[in-house]
């Protein structure tokens, strides 16, 4: 594998932006390896990602972003991250009873599939322990009720914060988290919402999908806002069901466009080809 | 192709419902080709589609749907009809401005895709007037306000009813039919909506589609009932978009899914594949 | 659940089959809750699958193969099983050092979406052996040589015979079975190979995509005969690509195709949905 | 809409290459819209297309291939195209006698769907002739024998010469065109073929897939290559079909996947969105 940096970029367009980034890497020597760019032109809004070969890039890793600060973002007033294809995220998975999901992620982080790190487990019951024990993950008994939710938040808060966490995935956990603990973490929260969104928000979609007599379900993924299931949308998918399927057959065929859906969204954070703005991501390809 | 007969019944269950239908078919030569039949336990209902070879049996057509109600649907309190593999329904295409979905299905019928007869377009414009001309389609324009609805409801019912309509697309038709209307044609006026419902009823759902940022898009082909974008849902079927997407290619792309859905929708109602029950349908396959 | 059997059946067509059947159930007690019939009126045969709740039936269990071969069976000269809701079918997974199949039967065992009992694995590698301790398998490792082939296949059909397995998943099994093998176990053998077929038969499927420039992949489950991937089809479903997917981008998002298309395969079999003839599946809803 | 130019690139890879192309669009006072790069590291193949605003590009736009050709593309040895939001691509249909694909090609151009001209239409039946009489098409019935093929061939070549074709699509064309016709347009011939290849190529693929008892259905576009149903693939599309689908029904359904998986690749490539290499295609987003 390259060992290359990826930027992502975002601000309002001006002529000359796109030479002005590629002019930085190219003099520093790097060499672009994919560039993706695209003009919200509705909103006059310039969007970029860049990866590039850094393995004979002459200025170093922990440079990269103030250096690319002063002579590059500044001018532009440009929001911008840096990533390294090396660098290993760390994801908290937040879980309540519901396995499918979770188990899911588990397999694909055990086999290898992602280049990710998952140092702990939240969990508001304990059903689901036993299953990371080999994994080296550490499980965190975390229950909540209404009124111990300020103070379960924090302790969970100081968690993700021991252990330096970067993505937290909501697996079908079944707490709504207070706007307070979201703004901690912004475009950094992932969850799986068992519906094509914006259709049957909330609780028992699959119930409401029965009742309506559809012909499709689905499922979300979108980074978590304070305003419930209306977060910026990153993945979403269906499946064609019948009159034949009761609720359980909508529930057990669901099961699995959750956990792929949830995958998608997952691959695409980790590989930092998601920008949000405007409550609308970009995927980028 | 073979010379057929259809029943569509529904009814609460009992046992023996089965033995007695396909007993009555047997009884009389007939030689049942396809039987679909599925109990909906949770509200204990029968539904069934079966097809028979009515070339020897010994009823004739115009007295089946009589003396099966005589000797088996009285017994167990059946709703049901009683249709023919030659039959050719007679649609009426409801049509404004808009001609993606006006003209593929003129040209399904052109070719001869479909069996079936449009003897009439009801339009509350005129643009689309000169497109019927070669086809032996009357086109019958008949603007709607506020004040003539009623009147012009009444109407465009006379020219229904001199056709023997059995069938009301709604191919992007832009009024509001009253519920009087509606009533008057229960489950036999199909509408297309561009999105996937329960998601962005009513107005504009491309432009709201983009506004949340979804990731697919989508269509729905329904009955018609008083509760606008509320009916029995017949097909629907999705398209796959991105950030990329402009409201207008949003548009675009979903023109080809509405066109496709309501052919769909459709093609089972004209092959007697649809049946309703507390606003839900059951599509026979 | 409801206690319930269900019967599959296919015979050349005749009148009054399904007249014969349902009068069987009726006269005996039990109450149709699914019916679905199909002649191929190009072969002219006759194809049913038929359930039906016998909580009040007046034939015991053990004795309705019996009676029905004696009394309905017989006369129409039926290849017909019969099954029971309650019936709890036995599976051996075939693995090799592959996972991702594997482990998510695995799960989906272990969460109980699936009314089966998986005894026993059979590998030609030691690798996945710790995966399954927990769960009541056994692991038998039986490693094939060409020139052990036909003693070893000996071997795995004494631990399959000792185990009364109903049906055999090859869960990206990396090797040939022998046809002696096949014929024993007919239809009864299910695999999941990672291309649509009939494209991309044999080896590195994925590669061949690569180089052939597809812009979908597939995977196919399929009953397993002795013509290597040319069994009947009992599942099929793809994924979009696009330049941008590598061979190993490929593998990748072909996994999640594979779980899923052999999942649906299985659940359909275990679940006496399906029904081969003439190398063709019939696959009831 | 925007006056925009769109340049396609491709070369071998080496560093530089973009800051380059956007230093000197920047240079003459271009705006980038869109601009997406992809690195075949396999190949070492560079692969880009970007889209700038030129209404105060200091380069005229009939100088913009000459100018770019010697300050940069020279220097890289890069094959390139430019076209112009504004460029208006003539179009030649051929088709035989089935109808589906061409009418829906027509009404996307009648509608304005499509920013196109379409002056000719060529045939070897007159099957069609009337429908393109208000279109203000000239439908040339060029009839073919294998005595007269290459005869027949330089008259349609002169057909398109004479009307500057820009783009051939074969809508259902019946006839196989020789190599040396296809080598005088290469990547300038868009076919539909009916399955999802490189599964049944050549001649009736619908019985083919009957055959097979395929679960799914397709379409694929593609670029013509001197080798038959080989050449750069576009667009691929599925459809899921059942056992209940005879030879009729797949055709049926088959036609729509048809219609739109060559409308797609048409789109793309009016859009000039498409690129091809070693038999395959980049298709940009």
């Amino acid at each position: 594998m390259l060992d290359s940096a990826i930027i992502i970029i975002t601000c309002s367009d001006k002529p000359g932006i796109v030479a002005a980034v590629t002019g930085f890497i190219n003099e520093y020597n790097g060499s672009i390896i994919n560039l993706e760019q695209h003009v919200d032109t509705q909103q006059s809004q310039f969007n970029m990602r860049l990866e590039w070969d850094i393995s004979k890039f002459k200025i170093d890793n922990e440079n990269i972003h103030a250096t690319f600060k002063k002579e590059i973002a500044d001018n532009f007033d440009m929001s911008f991250e840096v990533h390294f294809s090396n660098e290993i995220p760390k994801i908290a998975l937040f879980v309540s009873k519901l396995s499918h999901c979770f188990y899911d992620l588990l397999l694909r982080y055990q086999s290898g599939e992602w280049q990710v790190k998952i140092p702990v487990v939240i969990s508001n019951h304990r059903e689901l322990e036993k299953s990371v024990q080999d994994l080296g993950i550490t499980y965190h008994y975390v229950p909540i009720t209404s009124d111990t939710k300020q103070q379960q938040e924090q302790k969970i808060i100081s968690i993700l914060q021991d252990n330096h966490i970067d993505l937290i995935v909501l697996a079908r956990y079944m707490q709504i988290l207070s706007s307070d603990f979201i703004n901690q973490y912004e475009n950094k929260i992932i969850n799986i919402h068992h519906s094509f969104l914006p259709a049957f928000p909330g609780a028992k979609p699959y119930h409401s999908a029965y009742e309506r007599g559809v012909k499709i379900i689905g499922a979300t993924s979108h980074y978590v806002t304070a305003d419930l299931d209306a977060g910026p949308i990153i993945a979403q998918d269906i499946e064609h069901v019948s009159h034949n399927d009761t609720v359980e057959e909508l529930i057990r065929k669901g099961r699995d466009i959750e956990k792929i859906v949830l995958a998608r969204a997952i691959w695409k954070h980790i590989n930092f080809k998601t920008l949000v703005y405007n409550n609308r991501t970009i995927i980028f390809t």
